[in-house]
């Protein structure tokens, strides 16, 4: 199965330190290495950066690593094939416009009884499950929805019921934004981190790398990482249950 | 204006070269500085990098002018803002999904008098008039073939109905691309050129830099180059007329 790793911060921040140990496992620390992909929002605009080659190898992973690009939303993925060959078309993130907006997805986990029957607008490009799911899932959003973006409220509750309903079928794990909200969905594994200060240093398990944020932050920055598994060993994770769907904005997930 | 840089080939090729001159114009030999943006076809699937930096300096163009990647489908373009303000939403190329294919659009010129009134489907996410047109090309080809991808011909016929329609208001220079076939559309001035055996040296204008492509090709290999203005000024580049919409396909116009 694949991995995820998303942020979502109240400043633009970039992701250099948590990429560097997620990108790790890209065919290092472990072997998610048929490909991966990362995507940041600036404003309504997005950056998808993808790439079928393993990301401790793959030279747009080392941009990645080495240019700082700030953003409030980010979702990466790095992939173990389970459904579909290993191509760019099967990379995560994928994205689609809905309502004037992008949105991006990303899942780990696998559907292998999902077949849904009318796609209806959007058609996936690739062939794995998840970009189905997607599709679905924006497709469920606009019937729903289709002068616009609703309320929070109203948009998670729709979510939350074809969620469950693809839930049913295997495990759905998955990172979703449009760049205003950050959805995550728990099926059997996901944790998060919220760094707000007083900030202290943390310390990668995936490479020997310690950063003090303290050096790197402002009182006021908050920053909320989410991944498959905690990134870092000195600190405290917090594991999202089996169900749950979270939204954070500003670096807090919402109650 | 923006400058237009594309690229169809018979066999997937990097485009190092002509994107080393054509990066120049943005911010060196020429003012388009406003962002830039490239999309590489690879299968079905699209590697789309962004930038809103001029490309001279950003360290995705460095990445692009190092890394070789191979496509067969290539469309670039660096942005000299006029309608929209300079942001990562207002960069080309951009794309959307149709027919379960990835379409890549990128425009040369402005289209001042350009309000259509209905979006449909597809909803700019930026407040350029190219992605308007962009959408309304895509809403135009949905409606006239909504059950799938239709012959060329076909296709063809409904693309330059609605391309000449929004060409009436303005200036619509474009490559439109779906990883299958490219579109090239002149309003004013486009120019293309088709490299094939027996292959000889190019030098840029943009650069002093020269490549001999004999040295890198074998015999079957083709391909085509398509520009805003020549690239290279030991060649013989065909200027492409005010009102044609040329379609190439393996390094080739089609007739």
């Amino acid at each position: 199965m694949c991995q995820l790793l998303g942020m979502n911060c109240n400043v633009p921040t970039d992701i250099c330190f948590s990429f560097e140990g997620f990108s790790a496992r890209g065919g290092k620390t472990d072997d998610h290495s048929d490909g991966w992909g990362i995507a940041f929002f600036e404003g309504k605009g997005c950056r998808l950066l993808l790439d079928d080659k393993p990301s401790v190898t793959s030279p747009v992973a080392d941009l990645v690593r080495r240019y700082p690009i700030h953003s409030t939303h980010v979702i990466a993925h790095i992939r173990k094939a389970t459904q579909g060959e290993v191509a760019l078309k099967n990379c995560h993130p994928f994205q689609r416009e809905l309502w004037g907006r992008y949105w991006v997805f990303a899942h780990n986990g696998n559907l292998p009884d999902f077949h849904p029957q009318n796609m209806g607008f959007y058609e996936p490009v690739g062939n794995t499950d998840s970009e189905k799911a997607f599709c679905i899932i924006l497709e469920t959003l606009r019937e729903a929805f289709p002068h616009g973006k609703p309320p929070l409220d109203k948009l998670n509750f729709v979510l939350r019921q074809i969620t469950a309903e693809i839930a049913k079928v295997g495990v759905f794990n998955y990172l979703l934004s449009d760049g205003e909200h950050f959805f995550a969905h728990c099926s059997t594994k996901l944790t998060y981190i919220v760094r707000q200060a007083p900030f202290a240093a943390a310390h990668l398990i995936d490479q020997d790398m310690t950063v003090d944020f303290r050096e790197l932050t402002s009182p006021s920055d908050r920053v909320a990482v989410i991944a498959t598994t905690p990134l870092t060993d000195n600190e405290v994770w917090t594991t999202i249950q089996p169900g749950e769907l979270l939204v954070f904005q500003d670096g807090l997930p919402q109650k």
